[in-house]
């Protein structure tokens, strides 16, 4: 995966590598453990010493796995979770649940480990004590995962965000409810068929109570709210209503009102204290989070001094929850090596920077040309010569230039945009068809990105 | 600023103070003087010792200066800069341009100062020899507020996505074209025009040129593009094309087929290594870019693990800037005394969590009454007896439950939105609404939230 890290120059002493227990080896797991194996150097380079996965437990390391086998040697499977902890300097925890992942990051802090989890009921129910213990112990406890799967909120919040002041944040932190209102909203579908059909995409699960009756939601709203305001919130703290009670004529109304229903996890700093709670609300179509669609996620903070602020992104899935608890292991990594300072800048080699006309990119161009057969067949001809394929043509009859009576009989307006070609392939292509006989000109030529 | 934090608890031996270095006074510095001034508790509880404004460096130290003489003590100016940062812990560099910038913050690394700057210029063309500078000195070299303002990203793609693999980065990182190319869509105004407008309002320069020929933009992407791909990119290594060329015309024709022109700072990696550009493009609307709009900033970076990710916020200001220079600050200050790791738990109290019903919300209000004079007044007055102010209200003809075929004569739609109140006097509204004689059902109740 961190293919982009060149590889390291080599050091004259090489740091010992850190051993690492992941514990679960479920979508998360498996991805994390792959990404420790087949990305071993890029993530040696980067956290400053070889990362070395020593063990997986699981319950039963005999029931066959994804992966394992071929990817992940099998004799990685323990079912011997404590003294694979016991032997470890980096404790990953993936399994969810609060038993037996308390006990065994509890045995971890206690042991000097440091700890990266995505375990959020665990971090809403013991998430005090736990700080409490890995503060004493001097090691790290780390949650990226836990909050909003792969979106960066945690290090924003504490520490982009330590000169501020969080007046509230506003989170849409359940992407199931969310694809469900979702489609509520573009389809008109009531609440059951819309379950129905995030079910059968897999993203909603056959008991879909944690996500629509807002548990889920509140286990992340109690870790936002003590992260943003340095609070201890607790998961029977949050006041929670799910999305069960959102009709069909609700988000009807609520488009009608100019808003978007959204299941938002909310925690906010009144003059009192810190009020967190969770349930469907009406959102301002122009305000950013009313565009999360689908099973986004997004979370909104507003500062004193920074404004508004919004951070997006997939917050379930395997390779995303995976990205943010390898970016906990390699900053986890650092701290164990040299202070969190992190490698020296030095101890990466450099990638080349391109020349401007090896970019690749797509051309939309507007032209106008003369009106007769032939002549898409001409420009067609012109992008094929350079090896540029055309994804769209568009043919109108010509606006004359506005105010100047100039008569625009006998031409055409075309609008054609490109696949992905060079930049160089693009230009060149330009050029030859402003000197092609039938254009008459090449009214403008943009880039199209982000598709 | 940091008013959540609450007091620290007091410790047995206080560490000293860290002396503050502040180099520039202008929208930013001011902010920054202020907060380190105002909020000065605040900031020694988060950063683990006082953070003590020792001078702040300016080139006319007799011309008036707003807060100056009132809030930030005359006193403090000084010219010379050398001395100032001779005598500091930490330098803040908010003077921008390249000389004396360059040679101070050199000063202040040699001399084992950490530094925080937010000077995109000077670090898009002397970053590399700064930061080895500083690397080889030991110190930070802290420059959040360069990139894109309040918004935090060197953090998230240094730190966050450090297990991860950056495939492109996508910025929208000069308010100014995104207002103007904002103006130019939504009002059909040409760029002229939509420049002098933004000019009027204090969003554009009175020479321009910075900002719509991209040059601004061309510095944040050689830093964006040096943080994402660990590459060292010189401003002279960045294709650049301003919004210029962008016509009226252009814009309407990106609407018509489905797209936003925006600015875009991309940098991305192919094969053969990296690709740095600014230049104007259209972007899809439903892509999350197409939807940022005014002044606001936005980086949107897809990764191979995290998937698209996307950073939103204020790119300019001077709280928004002061925002990510203190958190850098913070984080330098914390560096110096333990390493990074912040100071313990423990040190900060908690605040109270606050019962469900103490929440402050709106609602809207959906209900169902009898169809006859007086009866909106009545509804109106529980509304005011619970001190429940109406924000709108809206009446239509009743539509009869579909399918039921029940007769809706006589019966009228309310639509009620409330001004902010306590959720127990919205609760107990509803509870009482529902009593009144001629309300015949309450159709919904949904929280309005982000307004």
């Amino acid at each position: 995966m961190p293919a982009q890290t060149p590889a390291p120059v080599p050091s004259a002493a090489a740091p010992p590598a850190l051993r690492v227990a992941l514990l679960g080896c479920g979508v998360v797991g498996t991805q994390v453990a792959r990404a420790l194996l087949e990305h071993a150097d890029d993530l040696a380079a980067r956290a400053g010493a070889p990362l070395e996965l020593v063990g997986i437990a699981v319950r039963d390391a005999s029931r066959p796995r994804d992966g394992v086998g071929t990817v992940i040697p099998r004799e990685l499977l323990t079912e011997d979770a404590a003294s694979l902890v016991d032997g470890a300097d980096l404790v990953v925890e993936v399994m969810g649940g609060i038993e037996p992942a308390r006990t065994l990051i509890r045995r971890a802090i206690d042991a000097g480990a440091s700890v990266v989890t995505a375990n959020k009921a665990l971090l809403a129910e013991q998430g005090p004590s736990l700080f409490e213990a890995a503060d004493a112990a001097g090691v790290d406890l780390s949650f990226e995962a836990a909050v909003a799967g792969a979106i960066p909120i945690v290090r924003p919040v504490r520490e982009s965000l330590a000169g501020d002041h969080v007046r509230r944040v506003l989170g849409i932190v359940n992407g199931t409810t969310n694809y469900v209102l979702d489609q509520m909203s573009t389809h008109g579908l009531d609440l059951e068929d819309a379950v129905k059909e995030a079910q059968a995409l897999g993203y909603a699960e056959a008991d879909p109570t944690a996500d629509v009756e807002g548990f889920d939601a509140a286990a992340k709203a109690a870790i936002l709210a003590s992260l943003a305001f340095h609070t201890r919130v607790s998961l029977d703290q949050v006041a929670r209503e799910g999305i069960t009670s959102v009709t069909a004529d609700d988000v009807a109304w609520a488009q009608r009102t100019g808003h978007a229903v959204k299941l938002l996890a909310i925690a906010e700093q009144t003059g009192e204290g810190v009020s967190v709670r969770v349930h469907p609300a009406l959102v301002p179509l122009d305000h950013p989070l009313a565009a999360v669609r689908g099973a986004f996620n997004a979370v909104f903070v507003e500062a004193d001094g920074a404004g508004p602020l919004m951070f997006y992104g997939q917050g379930a899935g395997g390779r995303p929850t995976a990205s943010a608890v390898l970016g906990d292991l390699v900053s986890a990594a650092r701290d164990r090596l040299v202070g969190g300072k992190g490698p020296h800048e030095s101890a990466y080699a450099s990638l080349p920077v391109l020349p401007a006309d090896a970019a690749v990119t797509r051309y939309q161009v507007r032209l106008l040309v003369a009106d007769r057969p032939g002549v898409l067949a001409q420009v067609a001809g012109v992008l094929a010569d350079h090896g540029v394929s055309i994804d769209t043509v568009r043919q109108t009859a010509a606006e004359p230039p506005a105010g100047t009576g100039t008569d625009s009989a006998g031409t055409a307006s075309l609008l054609l945009t490109t696949h992905a070609a060079r930049e160089a392939s693009l230009a060149a292509t330009v050029a030859a068809l402003d000197g092609l006989e039938p254009v008459r000109e090449i009214t403008s030529v943009l880039r199209v990105e982000g598709v």
